[in-house]
């Protein structure tokens, strides 16, 4: 089965999800001024923390299928999955930008990141389970402590929302600067070959 | 007549309908706490029955082209005609969330997926028809129960509906987790060959 | 220079443009029965033609362009004007259905729909200029009756809406019955070869 | 590494903000008349202006990626980096068009145009160290006195928005207008080869 309608689909949610992002950046009937965009900084924050997000999981899909040789029944609906909770990232980023001194809405911004780790380490292995052990992505996730680490890391955050939603707002931008950090695991196994 | 295009062009209808039906899931502007997220609960489920459907419609249709080789005109159109009724999913599944409780809504719901699964019916048909019965889309489709019993699911919960909308609710999700189970049927042949 | 990404990203904006204008069609707040849906028929309405007109164009653009060998500048340019107009469409759409018996609103209508049919033809004959007077593309357009009498049906409407802006959606309606004959002009000449 | 997906996902962000930006304009509800739609007049103008950056855009890294061969991690979240500041387009044409006659809207709208022109400047860079010094892409650029133009237009024009933001938005218009006379540097070389 071929791989490139999985590819262009995720593209396509991915691609509306971050565009429809910036539709929460609107500035207030009467704002005329610089100053008045000041009230904006918590909604701009959160879309750059949210684009960083997307385009991470965008990335990482992108390596993830280039080292993917067959598409299952099983990947694809593995698929669907990580992006049903992608598709709630606009959902959470407004929710936060609109209440960024409140806990639930940074909480719950946190259990989306988590349940889309989930969906990437499942759609992950059942990639793996397809390819078999021996194949090059199995070899290149063998190291993947960054893809382990994230999801302990929005684990702890998610509580810590309810002492202070900034500690965890904190400890979301963390990680997506550690991802920044280019991936070149896949990158390089594959040139090594 | 090349494929690529059509497949491109309904990959992004259905991209960008998966994800404008998130727009229906809008916090309360008030709302700060984990409670005040209860009142999204018939948003969020009808969002993940909508999902499950365009997810459902997206792999029966990667699969349908996977086994089709030529796009004649009437295909085309047959094609626009099931992306038509598939654009109404998010306006069906806005006023299903909006009123939970009521008949209407429900049945409309319904009526939109009767009109989505004959639809993909008809396109079916004009594809066998221009790949000859004795081609693998033909064999395949062949043993498709499940392609028939769902309109007929349809066509009793719309006036169930109006005994309580729940019902017709309960019948939409069976249908839904019926196709969850991968669909092999194509699949299979493709592998036999 | 390829013209894969030219196609992909008209696709693009037509799909989003497609499904964009469903936003428009909005149950009122209150409605809970199928008697408060008949409010929405004239968006309704003006959708399903919106929606063929859109797919007229996809269907066109789909057949000019896998008759085109070469992609220039100027078809790029001439490409993004035509997306210009359709991008449109979602606003005079919305105009219509909200003011079904206004006058201005079905002839803005068909100035949009006027200069897309320009659009069209500028970029048709870019095309045909590039690929030369004896090409397969030349040889079709040469007897597209449909092409030239759409926009003076546009032309006449325009005034007529004045009149009555049924008039005037009645010869809108009236030329998308018309394209929705299958086009196998080109069809036609590139099986013949 | 393919960069098939990058131009994909880019055509995508790109068609989806060239869509969206159409949803500002939005006629008043009570407007019926020709004459009610001047109110528009900014919103149309300002569309105008921001469709033919996207467009501008796209075409450039239309023409990038077509003399550029490999794809590294650096290249991806340079590409990330631009559709970034490119999304921010409907934000800032919309509050154009909200306060024509304001300062601090024309001069972020310039702040964005200055960001995306670096943004670009950037992305071409990081291609360039890839491709080598002697690549076809380097020789192209090497002439590119619009690339170079552009920016300082934008610098300029951001504080004499203060003084009047029409002066700005001229700039703005007038640099535009100088990027639609087709870009044939890369082209031409790309022929000479």
């Amino acid at each position: 089965m071929e791989k490139t309608r999985l590819e262009a689909f995720s593209d396509g949610v991915l691609a509306v999800a971050i565009t429809l992002m910036v539709l929460e950046l609107k500035a207030p009937v009467q704002a005329r001024s610089l100053a008045d965009l000041a009230s904006l900084t918590p909604a701009f924050l959160s879309y750059v923390l949210s684009f960083i997000y997307i385009g991470i999981y965008w990335n990482n899909h992108h390596h993830l299928f280039q080292a993917t040789k067959s598409v299952t029944g099983g990947v694809l609906w593995a698929n669907l999955h990580l992006i049903f909770w992608l598709t709630l990232f606009p959902f959470t980023s407004a929710w936060v930008s609109q209440h960024f001194d409140a806990s639930a809405p940074s909480a719950v911004y946190g259990v989306v990141l988590l349940m889309a780790a989930i969906a990437y380490y499942i759609l992950q292995t059942v990639i793996i389970r397809a390819e078999g052990p021996s194949s090059l992505l199995a070899r290149a996730v063998g190291r993947d402590w960054k893809g382990r680490l994230s999801p302990l890391v929005y684990l702890a955050a998610i509580p810590l929302a309810f002492v202070h939603p900034w500690i965890a707002d904190g400890l979301y931008t963390a990680v997506a600067l550690l991802w920044l950090v280019p991936d070149r695991r896949i990158e390089r196994i594959l040139t090594g070959v």
